[in-house]
């Protein structure tokens, strides 16, 4: 591959660009499971609900991928992208804060085949201890720190509730871990060498909210 | 207010503008529980982790708020993003696969004080049926069309597994809903006239897998 290596570029690729590559990903997956050997542009675009533009542009980002008039070569851009991703390497995961939320996280079936591994599933909650949940037992949160550096984790799943995220964030980020997957509805404050993403159920239910009533001021 | 209404711009606001007017909002909820009666568009922007320029910018999309020199009233303007958020109405919500993923957002606390009333839920699974989930009877999806349509549903919440997603979106689509929270990791295909937000926390984990290793090539 002719490419500029991604690190280089990383400030000027925006969330909505990664995860249309997450999504190019998947698309490339299901076609590869179906037999299929090349796709062009228009099919993953059309798939991806967004333009052909739009995918050579994304992918232009990383490198020179496909032959023109050809298209793309699955297996091998599904490589690419699982590489430009990060996910050609495991990832070491701590689940702290056993709710339902958290756990829902087991149901997903694309979460072990991306590489992240679950090694510690940490909760406050002594009633949870020794349940395990994912293949792993739940542990309490007193030695958290230790447990977080002892296992290696890379990355964090902070489900706990909203007045308990200050005190376990800063444990957290003392432990050296460098990326969290944020649950609680509420904006983390973290040093710049630390990565958060948010899943908010609630203002993704919000933004629904605005736009339908938007449609119906239109309609209107 | 002196403001150009909201549904004339609709086409403008982008979705992180959305989710960032949500986030003002919980923070002046927040401020305004704390007994603070104005607060400065630094404060908004400090907590929210934004600049005060942004805060500005965002909310005069949508009039004028605040006078200068003594910042905004917080109960109004959380009346107003309220509002705006089209959260001064009720929604009437239908939970469609009663999974841990789907059942989860009945753990968030913020979820029925912002007007999202859960007036169905439905799963394919017998055994599920007649126990209850945030109050309400779990039933089959026999009469998919006829329950949703009966109740006056607003908002599915998708939350089946990947296979049953092409069916049981035509049958929402079909039964009128007009907006779809997807926990389902595949884009959805729908008229122009149903708005989806998509809830997928392996893409999510797949940013931070980004975002670290492009951290880890820059240290490299």
């Amino acid at each position: 591959m002719d490419a500029p290596r991604a690190g280089a570029l990383s400030r000027k690729i925006s969330e909505t660009t990664v995860h249309r590559l997450s999504l190019y990903l998947r698309i490339l997956e299901e076609v590869g499971r179906a037999g299929t050997d090349t796709v062009s542009s228009e099919e993953l675009a059309e798939r991806a609900g967004t333009t052909a533009a739009q995918v050579r542009k994304d992918l232009s980002l990383f490198g020179s991928f496909g032959k023109r008039g050809l298209g793309y070569a699955v297996p091998q851009l599904a490589l690419e992208l699982r590489e430009i991703l990060g996910l050609d390497r495991p990832w070491r995961v701590a689940l702290v804060g056993a709710g339902r939320i958290g756990s829902a996280l087991f149901e997903y079936p694309g979460f072990r085949r991306r590489g992240f591994e679950v090694v510690a599933v940490l909760d406050a909650d002594r009633n949870k201890h020794g349940a395990r949940l994912g293949g792993v037992e739940v542990q309490g949160t007193a030695d958290l720190e230790q447990v977080l550096r002892a296992r290696g984790v890379d990355i964090v799943i902070l489900a706990v509730p909203a007045e308990a995220v200050p005190e376990v964030l800063d444990r957290v980020v003392a432990a050296g871990v460098r990326g969290i997957l944020n649950f609680a509805p509420t904006q983390l404050r973290v040093p710049p060498d630390v990565a958060v993403k948010d899943v908010n159920m609630v203002m993704e239910l919000e933004a629904l909210s605005f736009a339908l009533s938007q449609s119906l001021s239109r309609r209107a």
